[in-house]
Parts: C-alpha cells; sequence; structure tokens
C-alpha cells in the first residue's frame, strides 16, 4: 500500500530490530538514507542495521560508523531500491519480507508490503528526512552528513533539474543540523584520482566533432582503458565529457566491452530527445541521457550511431 | 553608515532614476545582484539601468534584457564592489557620488553614504533578495534568474564552505518563483569552450608532483597559453585542478605574466592555511584559496614557492 511519512514514522516507532537495505552499486543516496536512518532509530533506542550485496567504497565509511548486524532482524526496511534485481545476490533471501520500501524512483517494482514512494523527490534522503522528523527525532550533524550526501550526490551537487524548492529546503535544514557540507562535496564532486585524470585527458585527446561540431563524440578502447590503468569509476564522468563541450547538442560516448561489443551513453543538451536515439539503436533511457549496447566494432558502431543522428540535426537547424 | 536591508529598501523607494554599477571583470554576483534589482525598481515603475566598465561577456545576455541608460541618473548604487579601484576606468567618476552599496566582502572601502553589508552572506544577490522582498516586489521568473545566477556562481553551485542555510533557504524560493536553475548551471558548469579543454589538458599533462604527492604544481606558459587559443575566462578553473587530484592537500598554479614575473595561486584541502603561505610571499587572501606575484623566471618561482611550502608538510604528517 502506498503509505505517507507519518504512517511510514508510525510503522518504524511500532516495530524494532531493522535490517535496512540498500542497492547493488551503492551510491549515496541508498547509502545516505540507510544510514541516517539507522542512526535516527538508534537514538530512539532501536537496534538497526544495514547491508549491502557489494562491498561499499571506503569514501561511503564516514556515515558507516556503529554499524552492526549482530542481531536477528525482524524488522525490513529498503532505501532507494526500485526492483528486485536491485537486492544483488546476499540480500535477494529478503525480496518477499520488505515491510517498508522507501523511494523515489519513477516506478517501484519491490514486493513491499507498505511503500512511501514520492518520484518527484530528487533523493530518496529527501523522504529519510521527512520520516526522521516525523519520528521526532532531532537530527544532529551526523545524522545530517548522511541525507546531505545523499541529496548532494543525486542532484549533482544542486546541479540537475530534478532539484526542487524542497531539496533546497532540506539542504537548508541540513546544513544548519550541522551538516558537513563543503567537505562531503569537495570528496565527492572536487576529487579525481591520477588514474582519472588521465583517462580523462585522453578521452578529451579522442574527441572527434560531426554535423559541424554539434556532435561530439569520445571513443574508449578497453586498450586505452587498461593503459591508464582506470578502473570502472574512474570511468564514470567520461560520458559527461562530450556533451559539455560549448556549442555540443549531443555527446557520444563509445566504450568498449570486448572486441565486438561497445556501450554507447547519449547525453542532450536541449533540443534532442537522447531516449528516441538510443530506442532505434536497441536500447532506451531519459530524455537528456540514455544508452544501449552495440555488437560490432569500434568503427562500424561509429558509423551505426552517426547515421542514427543525422537526421536529428535538422531539428537545431530549425529550433536556431 | 551601515544599515539593514529594510533601510536599504526605503532609500530605494524614497529615490528614482537609479544608476547601478557593477565591479569590471564582472561576474554572476555582480551581474545578478544589478539586473535583479533594476527589474524589481522597475515593477515599481522607477526607472533604473546597469553599468559596468567592462564589457560583459555574452553568457550574461539572457539576464539583461530591457537595460538602456537614456536618462539622467540621480541615485548611484553599488552592488558587490568592495573597494574603489573595482569600479574601472568609466565608472570611476562615480566613487564618491554612491548613496547605497550592497556587498558581501569582508572589508568595503567604497566611499558610499550608506551601506548595507553581510560578510558571511555567500554571494551579494542574497542581500539583493532580502532588499526585493524588503520593497514589497513579487520575485518573477525574470528576478529569480539573476538572483539564482549570483548565487550559484559565488557558490560553485553550492560546492563551496561559505554556503549557509540561508544560501539554501533563499534558492529554495528563487526555484518557487521560476528560476530556470537547471539551465543556467548547465551554461555555468557544464560547458567548456574547446580551447578550455585544450588547455586544461595540457595543464593536466603538465602537473608535477613533490613531497610525496600532497603538492601538485601546474605552470603554465604564456607560449602554451597562446599555441591553444586559450582566454582570460578559458583559464578561469585552471587553478581549481592541481588541489583536485586525489591525496594532494596543497595545489600549486603557475601563470607566466610576462619572461619575469608569474601569477602564484594556491588551493588547499584541509590541513594548510593558503593565506599563511602567501603572506610569506608577498600575497594574500583566503584560508583555502590565496595568491601572489612572483617577480622570477618560472624555474626560480618553483623553486621559491616550493621551499615556502617545504616545512608545512610535517602539519600534514602530524595530522594523519
Amino acid at each position: 500500500m502506498k503509505i505517507n511519512a507519518k504512517q511510514a514514522s508510525d510503522i518504524l516507532l511500532d516495530n524494532d530490530d531493522f535490517l535496512i537495505l540498500t542497492h547493488i552499486s551503492p551510491d549515496g543516496d541508498t547509502l545516505g538514507s540507510a544510514f541516517g536512518l539507522m542512526k535516527a532509530l538508534k537514538l530512539l533506542n532501536k537496534t538497526a542495521c544495514v547491508k549491502c550485496s557489494d562491498e561499499i567504497p571506503p569514501k561511503y565509511e564516514f556515515i558507516m560508523e556503529g554499524n552492526c548486524c549482530d542481531f536477528e532482524p525482524k524488522t525490513i526496511i529498503s532505501v532507494d531500491i526500485a526492483s528486485p534485481s536491485l537486492l544483488g545476490e546476499s540480500l535477494n533471501k529478503f525480496a518477499d519480507s520488505i515491510i517498508l520500501a522507501i523511494d523515489h524512483h519513477e516506478i517501484n517494482t519491490l514486493n513491499a508490503k507498505d511503500i512511501f514512494i514520492r518520484p518527484n523527490a530528487a533523493a530518496s534522503c529527501e523522504l529519510i528526512y521527512e520520516v526522521i522528523t516525523n519520528l521526532g527525532v532531532k537530527i544532529n550533524s551526523d545524522i545530517a552528513n548522511c541525507l546531505y550526501l545523499g541529496i548532494t550526490t543525486d542532484t549533482g551537487c544542486f546541479k540537475y533539474s530534478n532539484v526542487t524548492a524542497n531539496t533546497h529546503n532540506v539542504a537548508a535544514h541540513l546544513v544548519e543540523c550541522g551538516a558537513q557540507h563543503a567537505q562531503i562535496n569537495r570528496v565527492f564532486f572536487d576529487t579525481k584520482t591520477i588514474n582519472q585524470v588521465k583517462i580523462e585527458c585522453e578521452a578529451y585527446k579522442n574527441l572527434e566533432y560531426y554535423f559541424e561540431d554539434r556532435v561530439a563524440l569520445i571513443g574508449i578502447s578497453k586498450e586505452l582503458v587498461e593503459q591508464t590503468g582506470a578502473t570502472e569509476s574512474d570511468l564514470d564522468a567520461i560520458s559527461t565529457i562530450p556533451r559539455s563541450i560549448e556549442g555540443v547538442e549531443i555527446g557520444v560516448t563509445i566504450k568498449q566491452k570486448d572486441e565486438t561489443s561497445h556501450k554507447i551513453s547519449i547525453r542532450t543538451n536541449k533540443y534532442i530527445n537522447a531516449s528516441e536515439i538510443c530506442a532505434k539503436l536497441g536500447g532506451g533511457g531519459h530524455i537528456r541521457a540514455a544508452g544501449c549496447l552495440i555488437k560490432e566494432d569500434m568503427q562500424t558502431t561509429k558509423k551505426l550511431v552517426l547515421d542514427v543522428i543525422k537526421p536529428y540535426m535538422s531539428l537545431i537547424e530549425d529550433a536556431n
């Protein structure tokens, strides 16, 4: 059943021994939601812990203090998990025992007894904030750090179009409660590994321009990734690069998976629907960010993508 | 005399025919403040216009509509101008006629009749927001764009430590009033010129590491700037690069001005006072960002800076 923040907090008040589940490839929002909620429940003298099927990257350690699952969980909660497949291997066994799901995704396919969902929230942490407020817990700096982390990471530091007035209102209160906002933002938005710098510079060097520079394209071969020693997370920001060049409407990133398959990411700025382009190549996504997989070599892949893009160029001309 | 927002708005209500002055090398905060205020005064059926000694870059055009100075100004206002030297050549003649200065800098040396100053505000636009509210003007999306622009550009899109709860509260209201926040942030934070990309990649390539990689240094020669065709504004973000490398505590950027003089920018992350280092080299600034000018060639400049930095390295070791 769909419930609101007050009803969600009532469920939490009525229960104890909480296991809070987070999604695979954990990010700031699922972890901030989970640890923020865990810390709030502990302030109510309840027992709670957080689990994730994947290993949690070390940069999140600062919010994880006090996480100890040495009790028999009785109440299973999920945060920011949109579908059962995102529970991952070790948490999959809880798929049918979730009594409360808290989430901000458009569609949630979990089999939870109750769900507090609000798709227009920028982050699940906005919902957790409301639940904690309803619990009557005073937000301390520890909890504020968790919730701020989720909000800032899910909004690109308040940069994306998912930000609403409520996002800023919650952030204002979290700053007031002692969130170390500048430090969190420095770690998550102003820090690059040396290998990340290497691969990004190679990416910039390999930029190709098409259709009077309205399309920018980067091809990243496996060989290049290996040469620079970049990890998957070092590659995270690569797909934002082509679109960021002044005057570019469509940014295309082609990452080699193996000899004959490439992962395509398409980002658009203003006029063109990225998901429409990717749909024609067997993929999908959102209006400004979409993707697909093409089982061809790099040259053929480039040609296929550019051929699909070509007819869209007139849309930009019409708009200008 | 130091006055508050209410008193500032009373001065505006009592006068007409406003000339609003902005500082040289105009940025989002001085322009957002000026045009936001101009638009609010016009809604009160007053006459107002904005001037700047320097040319205003085209990316600010979207807030400049309706700026027309074809009247005899009677009331001179300055926004975000901390000292007379920042008036620039063509506005210098107004230095002693300013009846109201609105500013958020630590120290303001203008000779203004009255000043509404609040150094802990992240942007002058926060102060203008308060003044406009006191004027009784309902903020429309046009005004909201101006004020949002100033706040987001002066805070690095809400990333810096100057952000307070009030910053987010004001942003929340501006989003509610129709500020096109995502679009503004895309232009100001997610767009690079091709020459900017070129110079930044060269900068990354030229990174040098010292003191067990805790110091990263970039030297930018005039020749390199000319080769890449980069403009002053293409160089804006360069000084943020060395500090952004994982593990680096001190980022040093050395930009050649001419054969025998170099501009130094020092950014620190957590432990070391940048302004203390720059003070020893004849400069100054803030705890995390400071600068100085050294009249030597590149090699000697590097050596001088590294010699001053060396004794600070033990502070990092002590902290770890």
